[in-house]
């Protein structure tokens, strides 16, 4: 066989020396923060000053959302059954699908295929035809979301209030012109903006989201393992289950002393 | 490199036929069992009939038991974050741990080691140094495992009833002469002691629990897939979490407007 | 609240007895074959002995298939990074996605939703607007696939010869027909077509395989935890990767010593 | 039921807002570096400048390390089999086994354990009962690792060179004494004794490997997303794997048409 069967762009060894996007490893070390590093092995590029700053804004935005969520629940669940840490670590990033963590990706796919078209009749498309768009909308604000203002201030003062981020303030816009109802822009919605403006591919989306929350999964995975018993019950059969099946019967006769 | 990187005893290609443990696919198709196939797969050997017989029994005990176990949860959140059938199942899986089907693996293992040694010598060593004998203790049962009772009288029809049942049998009536109290042979005691018994290696053990509930696990990620909205909140912050942490306090000077 | 947040139809338990599906599960053990629970368990019915067979078979056809697809390099991989039998096992089963038993599930809700129509004008619909037809299609076999032919033939003597055996088969002839060149009937698509005849909704498609294969992949983590050392390298990356990325580059000394 | 089933001590929600260990998400946010509040998670309290620099170069040093180990595989394998980045990266998290970032939880745990004792006396008691000391010997280093090096002079200007260190150091030389042969402290032994002199419990060590991995698995899936095809065989079946099973065999005849 010609070719090699595994092709890779992010690192390689030369002379027993790793190699990270084209810069020794050994030289990153003590010179870039974590997040310059982070820039460096998505992107592939180093970052400048406000690129690593708005990423550190993205990724504390993301940190930790209290232990309700179902990536909390299964990371939790997980280290319960008797496992180390970094099983339910992994249980726990499982959990983010389509609904935990997918709506960045969804808002960054919609800004990215949408940004040069007309916003209103981007939405009027949408909504005629019932498609969802994902990063607008909040249960409790219906004003306005404290994290999307705080991140869009960040990204005015950073420079990276272009055009993606304009598209999106329009689309908030256009949804309450036509809807006749506001959507306000979501915490998703505004990072989504602001990545595309970064230059990041929609398809790396849910990777900053996989990145932003692992050490609050890190946190629960471990507070689950210090503090609580192995097999824990934590749901009361008794008290917190419906059982919604057939009443008890008999195994008919047929199936007996076969 | 003169040796190959991947070695394998299960299956194999030859003329683009797949031969497993020898057996032509296509011929088992039709003329096994699933479980007999699942006996040749990891036994590497056809069944005799009632070697296929006590593996149903084995299976089947295990199949099913409840929504409240970790691997349930966990499978169950995982579908509530948006994902696929399969990601849920494989977050299951992943709960098996020393907790959670850790018991049979543990048992097989202290009946392996032991079987040849006097069963009262080796429950009093494991006593003294305060080690755990796995296979033996039931929440419920005081006086015996209706489950175990079962999977004995089935062991003992089908000549499953050899030095391993014996021993097992023996380290339980050993346990209650020298702790005082009766600590019954589980399900999980009954099985070890029977699969070893047919030659089973202990580090296999964990697999029979797997294959025997992936069934339980696949109806409830379809079960939460079909009739459960995603992200339905499962875990009601207000009344069912206790906060532990430190209280609400503000952000000293010194980390702002840097 | 009043509802509870958590209901199932799959099981229960009584004074301390567990209810499958509204039998005991202790009169299940010694009755009813592995195949037989595994369909109560989906199905919530006992199957006739026809349906039994008919799983057996299908379920027989998946159980094991080489060293190569990539769910056994994902279970092996992690087997080697020093991981438990069901960590491995686990990550296997999580790389049943769309392009490795996704077919099977694909075929089936292609069945299901146009079972009722004409067959040739549903395919010129789907090749017209190149959307893939799950099912059909072989590399190797052009004529007919020998597993497929096998299937079918048990389905006929079993009575799963219905409207979804006859429209899959009918699909084959209009593809041969419209697009002058046959894709033949695969094995995803015989046995999506007779587990439709069964009756099973096409969501849980991808259980059947999971179910199916779980044994090979114990199998394999098992081979892989006896048989081969932790982190046993391999990928020979001198051999085997080809790197893409850019060459090696000093750090620009603005990111020196800040 | 009196006490909560859950309990947590990392977040909480008061009056719609989140809190993390105290501090409103919202201040955090534009305020805190990204490392810096992945300690804040971690240990419950914000970092001063110097544990947040050094926080930066353990993770910057584990950051990414070729297409070659088990949790790469795992990552990659999976999403080839047809699935999202965050079930692929899930899957690599699951690879992060004993064999593979264990050693910085073991190196950990051995400070942890032993820092009060005399070295020598620590190394002979490991070294006679054939104990495994984590966090030293190297494959190619046999003098010095660079990495470790680097570490550690960080670890001196920013006052992290204390007892845990100083005891690292002593443990490399009493091996070097009482086996004849030096084995140099790696980078995880040189990880483990700055983490333990910042005050982490050894428990919490894998965690450090998962938050410090996790970009280089996120573009790792991204990358097999992007470029690869579903499905790509990486093994070659012909020319990779080695058979070692059984020759093929019929099927016995009282196995047929039962």
């Amino acid at each position: 066989m010609s070719e090699k069967m595994w092709k890779t762009r992010i690192s390689t060894h030369i002379d027993k020396k790793a190699y990270v996007r084209g810069y020794e490893l050994e030289e990153l070390i003590g010179n870039l923060t974590f997040t310059e590093a982070i820039y460096l092995v998505l992107k592939g590029e180093l970052p400048t000053e406000k690129e690593k700053k708005m990423l550190d804004i993205i990724f504390v935005s993301i940190i930790e959302h209290s232990i309700a969520p179902p990536s909390v629940l299964a990371a939790r669940s997980v280290i319960s059954g008797g496992n180390s840490l970094h099983v339910g670590v992994g249980a726990g990033v499982l959990a983010f699908g389509e609904a935990h963590g997918g709506a960045l990706e969804d808002a960054m796919k919609f800004f990215q295929e949408n940004v040069n078209k007309n916003p209103e009749e981007v939405v009027k498309e949408y909504l005629t035809n019932k498609k969802r768009i994902a990063g607008f909308g909040h249960k409790f604000f219906k004003d306005f979301d404290p994290r999307t203002k705080k991140i869009l201030e960040y990204a005015k003062k950073l420079d990276f209030y272009g055009k993606y981020v304009k598209f999106a303030i329009k689309v908030e816009k256009a949804i309450e012109k036509i809807k006749g109802k506001k959507l306000v822009m979501n915490v998703d919605g505004a990072i989504a903006s602001v990545v595309s403006e970064m230059g990041f591919d929609w398809r790396l989306g849910k990777g900053f989201f996989i990145i932003g929350r692992i050490p609050g999964l890190v946190a629960h995975a471990y507070e689950e393992l210090v503090y609580e018993k192995p097999f824990s019950k934590r749901l009361n059969e008794d008290e917190e289950v419906e059982y919604l099946g057939v009443k008890p019967r008999k195994l008919p006769d047929e199936y007996k002393n076969r």
